[in-house]
């Protein structure tokens, strides 16, 4: 954090991507710009939104239109998260696999440190269609998932609104660490190797898969949950390049001795 | 405290009223009422508002009409707050006359154990106008003001952002009540399995060593730092039983293979 000269910290708000899947309503997406410029976030991502750009999106914006003009519209998930070394996806409760959840004080307290990190550092932070939200393999592509605490017989917040109190939480971090005005990397210790991107954890996973179907441990046609019991167990870890490095390595050797046992057999 | 038996102290956020003083757009109301009801608020109060009842209103409510049905209407901000022992004006920053300025989370720590303290305690948090908040004479009726720390050039939130972002707060500082009363997991989510212990632990890395060996990628006389970077990775994870079972059933499967290859060479 010693690159963060004093009053700087509120750049590393620049790092943090906000990723939106399938917006249904173009006026949400304007009211997530005006969200993320209240509170000086400025990277919006739209992955195959229904409408956009669209009259209804800049008026809800309410000025926020630089925001708007300078959104990346992607076809897939993965070309917006594809640079990102965090990913937390916004969720409900009660998945089929528990996986890490926090809540938005605590996403704060992870995300916007670790955005800070180094110039290259990206942090996305993934909000659902409007009626369902994320499916469950895009929050299997997550490091964490966030929780926004709601009453449960009426937990669907506006998506904009959502927005609202992540960006805030975000922002109410990057001003505490504004304030500690210290050089303490609050969560973990100082890294000396980057930590992997989201494109090359997905090939790790890809490379696990066809191993394990290698070796008769995955059947294709009966996977169960196996795939995302390690996705969830390796992302926990976050990590870093050269580790993903030697787990393909392994993955290598593995699919050699298999190569071996089926030219013998 | 001691009044709220287990699981009772989420009641404190009936206590807590949301003014809005002459709301000009319906739909923003609406916003309020949804805010207000997915953080568990129910106590809405109209002081002048230009339209209301309005289909507009009901349309962004989604579901929280019974928030808008029972709504107040009232003519002037006295008679809102007559009953009220604590008065919240929501603010710009830099008034003429310097009043006690918090952030939304201390306004939590402040008014959400007040609200609970008795019956017939009532807070009032306020908010203004879309174009120009509330008059100086409006905010010198409250006991503090409460600042959401937004960009200075673009300070201006949408209503119901703003009322979301304060229910968040209330309603966290609410549940944060709640915990401090009971056994409380900190961090993250309840666990459905037990973690692994040392012993277990101990036992896959001596397996994933063995394994290692076996298909070459591992050399005895020369291991460098290949089991210390994969041990760093797993216990990063905490991996918990299941999860151990699991790494351990995989490597069992590579073995197989290897010995499939040895015998057919």
């Amino acid at each position: 954090m010693n690159r963060w000269i004093h009053g700087a910290y509120l750049q590393m708000l620049d790092h943090i991507r906000i990723v939106l899947v399938n917006t249904t309503h173009p006026g949400n997406i304007g009211a997530v710009a005006r969200a993320m410029k209240n509170m000086g976030l400025s990277d919006l991502c739209l992955v195959e939104p229904k409408l956009f750009p669209h009259e209804a999106a800049t008026a809800r914006a309410s000025g926020a239109t630089d925001i708007l003009d300078r959104a990346r519209v992607v076809p897939d998930l993965a070309a917006a998260l594809e640079d990102c070394q965090l990913v937390v996806g916004t969720s409900a409760r009660g998945r089929h696999i528990p996986w890490p959840v926090i809540d938005p004080h605590e996403l704060g307290a992870i995300a916007a440190p670790l955005a800070g990190a180094a110039a290259s550092t990206r942090v996305a932070i993934l909000f659902g269609r409007e009626d369902r939200g994320l499916t469950n393999d895009e929050l299997h592509a997550c490091h964490h998932h966030v929780h926004i605490p709601s009453v449960d017989s009426f937990s669907s917040l506006n998506l904009g609104a959502a927005v609202q109190v992540i960006c805030y939480e975000l922002r109410m971090a990057a001003l505490d660490a504004q304030r500690a005005d210290q050089a303490k990397p609050q969560w973990g210790t100082p890294w000396d190797i980057e930590l992997a991107d989201h494109a090359e954890l997905e090939r790790l996973f890809e490379h696990l898969e066809r191993t394990l179907v290698g070796i008769d441990f995955l059947d294709p046609d009966n996977p169960r949950q196996l795939m995302p019991r390690l996705r969830r167990l390796l992302l926990r870890a976050l990590p870093d390049k050269v580790e993903v490095n030697v787990l393909r390595g392994i993955l290598t050797a593995v699919d050699k001795q298999v190569a071996g046992a089926k030219d013998k057999a």
